[in-house]
């Protein structure tokens, strides 16, 4: 009777994951990159944080990793603004390395320790079929059992990083809610690709990692079917902005919302590219791809070459790349609207869906939602007006970024101001009120 | 014993799927735009007609829309030239709603309302796991018994459009033929991207659909396993006609043969699209892509200006963008037919199915097929001359188009005068014989 | 307890399928073809030799090309280099091709005729749902059983040209080591896209076969998942060399490291196009994509028109494409570096190695590898330094070509002096000693 898609923890969404090593040799003060990261507030605060006491520390300082988690997290957990999910070790094919991960939990887990009242669940890596999967998920029963801790209470999250797992999210499905498990429990699923790449074999001429879209698909699919939320993996290249932002808008173009963030200033990429912009922002396709406008007095002017208009005698002369065309004023104004798109800021989205509740309201199931700019190339100004049908559906699936937003909002207090500075205190507020 | 790649509904192909509101608010006749649909003959006339008593019609209108369908279809349906398959409310998480649908199409396939001899299926939106699709498949064996009609006349379409009903897809073969479920009446598998969008929770900068490549993949590969057909969502920008034909190529490609209509315009274009074009055409990559070159006085001329040829003392220089070499005739020749390739037209595939048929009927199995052209580039001109062979595996690939063709002129003799003005007399005749 | 990821066969990766017909017609020596192919050595001969007993020979020659194939892989067995696995007939359709495939299969490996010590397993083309895979299964163990062979000594490699064979592979792990078949006996899963397509009923304009990124993506994983060795399908047009390279390169970023080879020539090829290169190449991304550049006296010279650098008063102008900036010194560095990525050697990839191996040894889990190189545009010369930290998982990810490597050295004595001549003594030593 329980629909495995009505998600059951907390957050909605996850825009980032950040890992921190547990236990760094020759310091101090071994926790000292733990202790910084649980200080983080506001845009550079994940959403997920997560104590990684697997790759990203050396093998012989594991054992210290699961104390410093317990330790560090009793004493800032309280008040760390995201949720808190210890990375411990496990592999598919190590009944060895599956059982020092067991025993890390229930350390980390262990009341005793003043941790486990801020620790949301933990992440399992190298997970290969379903049943490794109930493995792991058996492990933090007990964990839970021993520790005295409400069943449930303690989520699972994996590394999908063999092709064996990335079968598994297919089945995960119709295993939810069976009474010999405990995988209701199930919170993110979450890509590796470097090690998914050794597991597969592939290569690349520059051992760049490949792109892997069927996998992303497959992931956010099985968080989709599972009610899941999907994350991406690390994007290694920590200083290419462009690179990484580009990442993310093509995972959510799959539905993958969250990402993999390595440092702080990833974090804070993550954290706000899946938020509408500030500014509406007018396209242009001029052959090359689409190119952004750039607003100038209340005209959006191209200032790309590959796209020219010319008044002629008796009209205009279009060339776009190496295709030419004469034109008179409404084949010019076609042709501009054909290639141009607008980007809609938070206000804009906000404001079309009060529109078309108004609309709903008064008996009407479908409205035209009109846009006008007037666009400038090489001196020509233009004015286009776009219409686009909105209906129940339409209004449905553009209130994805909204959602996101009210979640945002209502699990973050941490990001209010640097949300109203962005947007303004007023958008902020109808943002958080429409389509409730 | 049955396999169920074994089709065993009337058409093998379906072109266009055509959706009209079913009740309109606000005008004298509720059932206008359903009675101008049910009019449509020849090229304008769809392979599926659905009558939409879900997201084109009003929530509060259905119940009128029902009637709207029984009483259209009683007074059209014996003329109308394609099949017809309304489509009913229903959802995955709603038992409310699928009880609704269940009402409608019991009313629907009434005798008593003279509409049901001439509905051919129902179309079931927002399914879910293979489960969710018994209890449709139920339903409609209910209405089947109910209203005393032959088991399994009512065919089943269902929309994908969640990621349990895309993984619901990989199961389905097994499923045909088992006792307890009569799913060997499915019929076609359609995507729905709207839906499937705001399911996955994806987004787009500008709001545009995702082009979904894997869910398409997937939804022929289902089609294909279960002997059913595979038909692509609504293309929502109608203007662009352009893009429709892309998107059309680009599922063809998949083994995605069908679309989703909104306008008798676009189903004008998704019946023609499929079909091999009247006339052949040279294409030549010049290094932007493939592009068409121009036939003049028996020469194709390339007009781009990304690709020159100039002749030089000792022979050619032939630049494509950035990259310069010389060479002489036979080097010249090599590099233009390494950067061609032919669309051939209907007129060519009969012709060279007709002759490798004539050379296995001889016992030979396989032949070379060799296509000249010459090609004019910057007045150079050049012959050129593309060999192919042909084997059975060939023949049996390139007969996709052809057996299509068939398909379409079996079931649709109201197209018979506009493909044999498209094609002429002869050509459709040799078309309609070959490979048989 | 067994894993099925454990591979047992003996070779791990394999490079080159190549396929010979069985019998030709009309010849003195109807084994002439097999005779020709059994004698090939080095680079020329291929991992996998399949003497073809479907496709590539005539219907009305199969019987005796299984005569052909006994006799000529007696005689000439001993001594090929690679392993030999003929094809034979089968369809998920048809029992009766089938059975002819059966007793095919049953005349090759009868130890009367000397063959069965040199095959290594049977090949099995149009297989359906995993039932039908069984089907095979049982076929080879009843001949194993007939013949006295030792159960499993000959594997099973089947063909994926249909969609349900497609679905078939991500369930065949979990059919692994269960107690009712023998499909441990597995091997290869080979794409054959001219029959997929065919059954997918996929059309393009001018005959092409479709990309099928998924197809391939699904049976790279179905291996990965399985412990089997993926193979791509025939590239038809067999003087497009490049367009071969280019699709083996796709596909061992999909994991798929074989492909099949139509000549002795894509034999050569295949078997080096996933080695290591010899020399290390820069690549600049130069807005156009990523384009070599040229080593001219330890620099590396940028020589196509995309990109410009021009030296200003008070610094640089970059110009990619339509983009201008102007930058100081650092500026142009970092520009470059941004665009810059290296293709490492052999020689490069073992150092590495070797490197990470020793700080391993000396208890450092993470080292920055530094690669420098002064790159010349427009005579204004720009030294570079790009540094890559190597972590263990970095380490076992860059080590696929290398394990690649000691797979061929091992099982390819016959190859070791053309692979000596190409990176030289030292390099090939090193390379097969490093990551033991």
């Amino acid at each position: 009777m329980t629909d495995p898609t009505d998600r059951h923890y907390d957050r909605e969404f996850v825009r980032s994951f950040f890992t921190s090593p547990t236990a760094v040799d020759g310091e101090d003060d071994s926790a000292k990159m733990l202790r910084r990261a649980a200080q983080l507030r506001g845009l550079e605060a994940p959403d997920v944080w997560v104590p990684d006491n697997e790759d990203a520390t050396a093998p012989s300082m594991r054992d210290e990793g699961a104390r410093n988690i317990a330790e560090v997290v009793s004493e800032h957990g309280a008040d760390f603004p995201g949720e808190i999910h210890p990375r411990v070790v496990w592999h598919r094919d190590s009944p060895e390395t599956r059982y020092r991960g067991f025993r890390h939990m229930l350390e980390i887990a262990d009341p005793e320790n003043g941790a486990v009242e801020h620790i949301d669940g933990f992440v399992i890596p190298e997970v290969g079929d379903l049943d490794d999967w109930k493995k792991a998920d058996e492990f933090i029963t007990i964990v839970e059992t021993e520790h005295g801790l409400e069943p449930g209470s303690l989520s699972m999250s994996v590394i999908i990083e063999s092709g064996e797992a990335e079968l598994a999210m297919s089945d995960l499905r119709g295993e939810l809610g069976n009474p010999s498990n405990n995988l209701e429990r199930m919170f993110l699923l979450v890509d590796g690709e470097v090690d998914y790449t050794k597991d597969m074999r592939a290569m690349t001429p520059t051992g760049e990692l490949p792109e892997w879209p069927e996998l992303r698909h497959n992931t956010s699919r099985g968080a989709s079917a599972a009610g899941l939320v999907a994350v991406d993996g690390p994007y290694d290249d920590i200083r290419d902005v462009t690179g990484y932002r580009g990442r993310m808008e093509a995972n959510r173009a799959k539905g993958m919302t969250g990402i993999w963030s390595l440092t702080p200033g990833q974090v804070v990429e993550a954290n706000t590219a899946p938020l509408p912009p500030e500014d509406g922002q007018w396209l242009l396709d001029d052959g090359s791809g689409e190119v952004e406008l750039r607003e100038e007095n209340g005209r959006w002017a191209y200032t790309g070459d590959s796209l020219w208009i010319e008044e002629t005698d008796d009209g205009y002369r279009f060339q776009a790349g190496a295709e030419t065309r004469e034109c008179d004023a409404d084949g010019l104004r076609e042709e501009l609207l054909d290639r141009a798109s607008y980007v809609p800021s938070m206000d804009d989205i906000v404001d079309s869906m009060e529109q078309f509740e108004a609309a709903k309201e008064a008996g009407t199931g479908a409205i035209a939602m009109t846009r006008e700019a007037t666009i400038e190339v090489d001196g020509v100004t233009v004015d286009i007006e776009n219409d686009r049908m909105w209906d129940e559906a339409t209004y449905q699936a553009a209130k994805t970024p909204i959602t996101l937003f009210q979640d945002v909002y209502e699990h973050r207090p941490d990001q209010h101001d640097e949300l109203a500075e962005r947007y303004s205190e007023d958008v902020v507020e109808r943002a958080t009120a429409v389509g409730e």
